[in-house]
């Protein structure tokens, strides 16, 4: 176990620290951004300073060392070594009311400001080492989907389809964990949909829902039985490092109703065509537009992104955390970086079929979009 | 799929209602408390009025129905529904400092109160109809763990096991979600130690550390291989309906030193002792002392609850999540109630061998804790 709590170098935490640009002084306590700014998961506070200095306050684990490592019992202790701020920069949108609270008091500050956006800001344009890791992690998880048909065996369930992949990912080194950012978005390892279920809402804000196995966590496999001429979707984690890729592809049993085939190529028709326009200084929300408008053209738009439930999004940043900027969506205001890492997902639900389409990662350069999730895009017969 | 919103009959919500007592108006969003409430977990919001009342304000999913379901786009169109009121009670320890402030503004209150506290102090004592989900648990629980020899191949590591552990919990209807209280608790489905990865401290507040296998989540099972003298700590998900058993068994490998096995015996009879002591009204500082105690009489102490680093507890509440209240550690202040259902886990870490210990969960009745995690407590030799 390395016991230095910088696990990436000085000029990659430069780097990142440059990206993020704190005004006012901050403490950083959200484990997607502690490793962000470090490479690792601590239990204590990341203290950026408006002059692009970090600092490290830690309750735990017990032995990490760095010139500015500063072993704390409690918030309270910080106070003795910041100068005194009228402002703290917190993560708002993350952190708890009552947390937020105890350390605007434990270090005097009379006012807050969130810090929540910069970082998710920061977080959607990736640097080489990160594209590094997100590439790394798309061999994997593209290597896996290629084993899913052997996996497969006849009077199978969505959900028993899933435990097989859920352990030959785990085999592969997947970390399983899957990190989203929002209080309240829970999923287990992925999400494998057959047939109507793939119609199922869910109240959760990903692109496809599903019954799930139960009320507590009702999202995805339903233990329906897969069967002749439905579709399963699978939609699995992609974490091997921390960072994550976001992969979809569908699998078939017996032959299917053409419009649902008719679909699945339209989605791979979008990926194509936005993967050529994104080019930096595209507006995100020309990119659902344009996603839209496919779907409109071939006649699938009450089938796109949903049946009953429409989700509002065609893709979405990926990297520490599942969901991440920019967001391509009608009224998102963002544009295209050279960095982005972003998933595309243009899905369709086909009643009496399935969920069809396909969802790769990719890397947003110079020319367009570059996919780093990269297996066959057809539909792949389980039999 | 049940479109009622309500999955609780009348009596038991208003039994749970009796439990919170809310003496203002109230929002509860986290799902843990929602599911809790209602049964389910949805997007949105339930609403307590002092006078023992609850309503409903949904986002998603779209099609729940009941007399007291009001759909809603944003918080801010809850104001309508509700009379003008100067405090609302909010779930401050977990929600988001930006939300709690949206949800402040939205319906014109000018203060909030914490009503996380009094949320898990309801969830503390448990229904019979929790306990009976729980017995249920910890049924499926123990039969899992009985086939846990017949998962170990001779060379096999610490994650190759913990994988097929996995998958069998997964194929027994295991949910995988693991709902932690806390906002940077992180583990994936449990934890595996093996040797002196027992010792490594981690930055979570569990009772076992563990390196893991990644910096970015730094729990558990760290690739070693399973080997002869060592011992193989089983600590794995219990989440079979949305509530949860805790449960911990060692295995072994070959013959183990004998400070090993006595500290494992010591770790039974601290459970046998404090299941006897137990009854309510029990001061649960008291019970840690106890357990300490015994340890230290043994001449234990200095492996108990940790080596390097030593846990400051020996038990906790579980149930919907899996640390909850009441916890057994010495500035507790809590006592014993009749409905607790608690997790006593007396571990031991021992340099060269590994972790040893039992971890139960118990119903608190009349006359002290009742087991419902049964299965043979002793060292289980895997080959």
């Amino acid at each position: 176990m390395n016991k230095r709590l910088l696990l990436l170098s000085a000029d990659e935490v430069r780097r990142r620290l440059l990206r993020v640009g704190a005004v006012v002084p901050t403490l950083i306590s959200d484990n997607a951004n502690l490793f962000y700014l470090t490479g690792r998961v601590f239990s204590g506070y990341a203290c950026l300073s408006a002059n692009g200095g970090i600092r490290f306050f830690v309750k735990r684990p017990s032995m990490l060392e760095g010139d500015d490592v500063i072993y704390i019992r409690k918030p309270e202790d910080i106070a003795a070594y910041i100068p005194p701020t009228d402002v703290i920069g917190l993560e708002l949108g993350s952190l708890a009311y009552n947390d937020a609270m105890r350390l605007k008091a434990a270090v005097g500050a009379s006012e807050v400001v969130d810090v929540s956006v910069r970082m998710m800001a920061a977080r959607s344009v990736k640097t080489a080492e990160e594209i590094a890791c997100m590439e790394s992690d798309g061999l994997k998880h593209a290597e896996i989907y290629r084993h899913i048909p052997g996996l497969f065996n006849e009077g199978m369930t969505d959900v028993e389809l899933q435990i097989e992949i859920e352990r030959l990912s785990r085999l592969h080194g997947c970390l399983g964990l899957f990190r989203v950012n929002g209080p309240s978005m829970e999923l287990y390892m992925g999400n494998v949909l057959t047939g109507d279920n793939a119609d199922a809402p869910s109240p959760y804000d990903f692109a496809m829902g599903g019954a799930g196995m139960h009320p507590s966590i009702p999202v995805g496999a339903c233990g329906e039985q897969i069967r002749a001429g439905k579709t399963v979707m699978v939609d699995m984690n992609g974490n091997f490092n921390g960072y994550m890729t976001d992969m979809t592809r569908v699998y078939s049993c017996g032959k299917l109703e053409s419009i649902a085939v008719k679909a699945h190529q339209c989605s791979i028709e979008i990926c194509r065509a936005l993967a050529d326009m994104a080019v930096p200084g595209t507006e995100t929300r020309l990119l659902y537009e344009k996603a839209y408008g496919i779907a409109e053209n071939a006649g699938l738009s009450e089938y796109f992104m949903g049946h009953r439930y429409h989700a509002g999004f065609v893709g979405h940043g990926v990297g520490i955390q599942v969901n991440e900027l920019p967001v391509l969506a009608p009224r998102s205001r963002s544009v295209i970086e050279e960095g982005n890492v972003i998933a595309i997902e243009p899905k369709f639900v086909i009643p009496g079929t399935g969920a069809v389409g396909i969802e790769n990662t990719y890397v947003a350069c110079k020319s367009g979009l570059r996919c780093i999730t990269n297996a066959p895009e057809e539909i792949i017969s389980l039999i």
